[in-house]
């Protein structure tokens, strides 16, 4: 088992479904990666920033799942980033109503000693330079660094993402953003674009439709399980990398074929996620559940096809 | 190895892609289901009408593949059925530029006798009375009928439709067709509501996004393999429903595991389809070729993964 240290937001979510919509609660890239790390009970730090308005009741919820968060700074009369989004009637598109960024204006983040020497690193969403920051705060060469990103910075911070890009392992992207990195409308030639940039293995992330795993030319696909409803997709992205890098901090195995398994469980959690609004379904999994929807993802993908003559 | 009794219809296309366009070329359901057949060397026969301008080497070509054309009706002075579609950048949107029904307009299929007990019978897309006209003639109930239909008929022929689905045992649609049919979005409650309407196996193409089979609660998911490029998507669907049907008749086995199978050699084919304009890739594609590919689709889906405790 290795540690685990997650760069990320920490934040308020206020959501609307077509089934419902909460006020402010507990949202953000490192909440959602690291109660996956916690549901794989593999050891894990946050490292990000929240405001004075940030409840001890969401400290508690860290300290609980064993998260450390020695690197979760407090900014003084600070206010958390805030995150509105509205889902349309499909659930696989979203209004953004409001992105307060704060604190996350002038974030500087810091690793806490005890995880400098992590060996599995995972950049959750956040300004490239930001990422990158963390990536030099290592005392050692990490075993593996995985970074997501989006559009936003693509747009915003293209030079200082392919800055970053040349130091990561892993990057885990959608569809429409790696067509948007690579220029590339296939998503087999954007992958071969996007290597040259820098990571060895690139994750495509299709939402309903499922997540790709490129090597060289090795390719790896999981399906989404089928639902039959989809309560709330916020943080299923965040979910299934932190599902993904978890997997691969327990097994301490970075081959293509234990990356595959990683794919499968990242996935696994990601179908728990969408169950409930934010947090609520990853903070009440049991590993029998997260067994047994295994079993459905067996189920669904092997076969054992002998071609007749 | 069992008889496939094909319906479906045998075409004029004249397709235009990013990459290129056609004249007239072979086209049709029936066609891309016989030539799926040929290449799983099950016999098959094909129901469908043509007119005079239908050109020799077409026929020549069914005869070339041991495809049975009894069923295949000559209109003299008619003019046989033409589509003409325009693929967008993306290869996954068309505008059909023409729809010209020619003698289809007043087709009443009449099936060979040889094949009047065939074990195997694939309803390509057309009107569903005239599908349901071709299941009367048969002399003894098929052990599998499958059905492939579209929105068209959803919109002009719904109760038709809706009265020869009892009559099936698989349907196979697209994502969409498959929620206005059942006026659920999602794809696992639609295929509830179609199990109610008849077929006991409910198949969903989602193109670029691969396939899932339904049997009441259990659920097989097939990726499309993920290609470089996608040269023409035209016929894939209807290649795919062909080598799913012909991996059935050639294994004479309908259990749900080795249905799962049928739908990777269905997507193995369509796969294949794509590569080239129309039939050509089809029509000259060997085993080796088939088989290779399959391990490719075994790589791209097979894990092997152990939760530790």
């Amino acid at each position: 088992m290795s540690k685990l240290l997650i760069v990320g937001t920490v934040a308020f979510d206020a959501i609307e479904t077509p089934f419902g919509k909460t006020d402010k609660i507990l949202g953000g890239a490192a909440t959602y990666i690291s109660l996956a790390a916690a549901n794989m009970q593999v050891p894990s730090a946050i490292v990000s920033v929240v405001g004075e308005d940030f409840p001890e009741e969401y400290f508690d919820i860290f300290k609980t799942k064993g998260i450390n968060t020695e690197g979760l700074e407090i900014v003084k009369g600070g206010k958390t980033f805030f995150w509105k989004g509205l889902y349309h009637n499909d659930l696989n598109s979203r209004d953004t109503l409001a992105t307060d960024l704060n604190v996350l204006e002038d974030f500087t983040p810091k690793v806490p000693e005890f995880y400098q020497d992590a060996d599995f690193v995972m950049l959750g969403n956040l300004h490239p330079a930001v990422q990158k920051s963390v990536i030099l705060q290592m005392r050692k060469k990490p075993k593996l660094i995985a970074l997501d990103t989006m559009n936003f910075w693509m747009d915003s911070a293209l030079d200082e993402l392919l800055d970053v890009l040349k130091l990561v392992d892993v990057i885990t992207i959608n569809d429409e953003e790696a067509r948007q990195l690579s220029g590339e409308h296939s998503l087999v030639l954007a992958a071969k674009k996007i290597h040259k940039m820098g990571p060895k293995y690139v994750v495509i992330k299709k939402g309903e439709h499922g997540a790709l795993l490129f090597e060289g030319h090795k390719v790896f696909f999981a399906p989404a399980l089928p639902l039959e409803e989809i309560f709330d997709p916020t943080g299923a992205g965040d979910t299934f990398a932190g599902g993904f890098i978890s997997y691969l901090a327990k097994t301490k195995n970075i081959s293509f074929n234990n990356m595959k398994n990683a794919i499968i469980f990242g996935s696994n959690l990601a179908s728990f996620c969408v169950e409930k609004f934010g947090t609520a379904r990853v903070l009440d999994l049991s590993e029998k559940e997260m067994k047994d929807r295994l079993e459905q993802f067996k189920i669904l993908t092997q076969f054992d096809i002998q071609v007749t003559d």
